[in-house]
């Protein structure tokens, strides 16, 4: 019967925001399965998703580590961020989350204004990890708090931004307008001569310009009016049009407009295109390219089950959340995959669809999610036993071989 | 692989208190059951525990029904009671909650005395019960809020208790020690002759007097001072051996003071065990006995897997709980048994020492008390089904037999 009870399992989970970071919610599932199966093989991967949390979620997963820098934030105070140098096979790597020069989270609420947010400290970020020898850089795009087309992070990178009269243009997306031209004559020169790479993992649906544009689809949750999202749209028609000229000649071939993920990030896709960046679908950056040093596809191929986890599972779960993500790779190699969640919302049964077999919450008790989210550990190791005994349960029946009963 | 799935599941749950009733428990998680696993054939059968909704859960399992009764409240006042006439195997018994008639929630709180409160509404229940038919009468103890001894459910049946003068002593506890005597000349006919047998489901560990008697166990949570337990002890010492002296001959071997059940409900059980009742455990009398018409056990021998359920499970659940009583029934038959829970409390790991094999919370996600009693019918069938789904993935796994897979 040993035999028949899953051995190999590998926990996949995605951080759960604003209470435990990927790698503690893959620890604590990790020990609440042991507990149901002391014998049995477990492997955590903690998984990042490009925004908040993917740099120590990634440094945590290669044994790593966190560099702190002080940015420029995004209405210009300064920010203690950081960087992560990747360790183990992704050595070499170093991963700027934008999330954390940049991110929403740093716009306090009366200053949620896109026309005047910058990117700068992303470009600082970026800097810094060059110039304390990073081989090459994966920028993490996601949660960002900015709209200004990357133009703040290229002016951090050396980039110069002219108007019509030659004097450079000040950050954030109002201006955006006004550029006539840029100057790369300092552009970092690692950036300038390539030799050191720039990938960034981002959702290719964002694109810069258009009905489907940035500006139209997140300016208004950005705190844009009607009439600065037209404003906005038509700053970025220009931008797509000056970078489209002036970007490094090894760039010029992308359609800065509406190419898959110029729009990410605000625009920061398009500004960094056009510096050299590669512009990669996140998941294909951050587990295939091999820059991150995860080798999901890998560790599935043997695994028995895997458990996924997401703070919340609902209808937005299957638009490309970590959980859909591993759902669609365990598939390729026949794995079962299982969802904790912190929320089972609205439309979590969509989840079957997609792949995954079985899902639970971690509450056990009426409580106020401030409860939830304070003891979110603790209740996570002991769903992922429950769960996990659960399974078992099955497999133990199955294996016992339901006999043939008498009528019932 | 249909093979190895379970096909035969048997639902037997408690009731939320509170919340819904063990019938509407059992038409809940079958309903998510059925989600899971459109195929299964699926039994329900609420388990009912003596204490508050024990009629309606017998009258639903059984096809009875409920006959409203007006009765005397335990603070004297008028109260909507009911008995239930049960159906089908078991046409013929009557059962008389003794919560409906005086459960400690009709005691107002201002008024909990348990020296003053009268279990006559009782007695006024198996009158009624027997004037209108009934062949036997089951009567379930629990959760109620009386501690007279009985004495107001054996004057309401026509015994006389008189003092040292001839007088009828009032009903209450607090004057069980100016009784003199008993004058059984007009006890109901069908009690006197036997004619109609009375059976209660107790719990046996409550006895009338001594340390563990239940005036030291149970009177400070009906609202009795330190006093008061003390003059309640001696007044049921007494009542003791009144009853010893003046009952029913067929009743005269019965130690009243310290045999299984005598302290049952307030010492309900001592003084109908004076008129002949038969005082049985409770799962005995009430899934044994052939009175209430159901055969738990039969349907465990065909059944591939149980599906309990009560409003908590916890520390407590072991203890003589619905859930503890269906997995030692089960593990007889070598059926597994899980059990689905509106609270995970302190200690719910325990259970898996009783034999229940795996466990869930039926709350999706952060959420009030409130909420989740108010929505609890949607919150179980929802549960039910993943429940359900997490427990066919385990049996999927091992009926694909896992393969020895490459290293991992």
């Amino acid at each position: 019967m040993a035999h028949a009870l899953p051995q190999r399992i590998l926990v996949a989970p995605s951080g759960f925001k604003e209470s435990l970071d990927a790698d503690a919610v893959a620890a604590a599932i990790g020990a609440g399965v042991r507990r149901a199966l002391p014998g049995a093989m477990v492997k955590a991967v903690p998984i990042a998703d490009g925004g908040e949390g993917t740099a120590k979620t990634l440094a945590a997963a290669t044994g790593g580590r966190l560099i702190p820098v002080t940015v420029t934030g995004p209405v210009g105070q300064p920010v203690e961020a950081h960087y992560a140098m990747l360790g183990g096979d992704a050595s070499g790597t170093a991963v700027v989350e934008m999330a954390a020069a940049a991110g929403l989270r740093l716009v306090p609420h009366d200053q949620r204004d896109p026309g005047l947010t910058t990117s700068r400290g992303v470009g600082e970020l970026i800097a810094a990890a060059i110039d304390a020898g990073a081989q090459q850089i994966l920028v993490g795009c996601g949660d960002s708090g900015t709209s200004d087309g990357g133009m703040g992070a290229l002016q951090a990178l050396g980039v110069r931004i002219l108007d019509a009269v030659g004097n450079e243009v000040p950050a954030g997306g109002n201006h955006l307008c006004r550029i006539d031209r840029l100057d790369l004559s300092g552009l970092h020169p690692a950036l300038a001569d390539r030799s050191v790479p720039l990938t960034l993992a981002l959702n290719q649906h964002n694109v810069l310009t258009g009905a489907r544009g940035v500006a139209r689809v997140f300016g208004p949750q950005k705190g844009a009016t009607a009439q600065q999202v037209e404003a906005m749209s038509a700053g970025f028609e220009h931008w797509a049009a000056v970078l489209r000229r002036d970007a490094l000649d090894s760039a010029r071939t992308t359609d800065f407009a509406t190419a898959p993920g110029t729009g990410a990030s605000g625009g920061l896709g398009a500004g960094l295109a056009a510096v050299g960046a590669s512009l990669l679908p996140r998941f294909e950056a951050l587990l295939d390219s091999g820059l991150a040093g995860i080798d999901l596809d890998g560790l599935l191929r043997g695994a028995d089950l895997v458990i996924t986890a997401e703070g919340a599972i609902d209808f937005q779960t299957p638009r490309g959340k970590v959980p859909a993500e591993v759902a669609r790779r365990a598939a390729l190699h026949g794995v079962p995959v299982v969802a904790l969640a912190g929320t089972l919302g609205r439309g979590c049964r969509d989840v079957h669809d997609i792949g995954i077999d079985a899902i639970a919450s971690i509450v056990p008790i009426p409580m106020t999610l401030r409860e939830a989210v304070d003891d979110g550990e603790r209740l996570l190791v002991e769903a992922a036993e429950r769960f996990m005994r659960t399974i078992i349960l099955g497999a133990s029946m199955a294996a016992a071989r339901l006999s043939a009963r008498d009528a019932w």
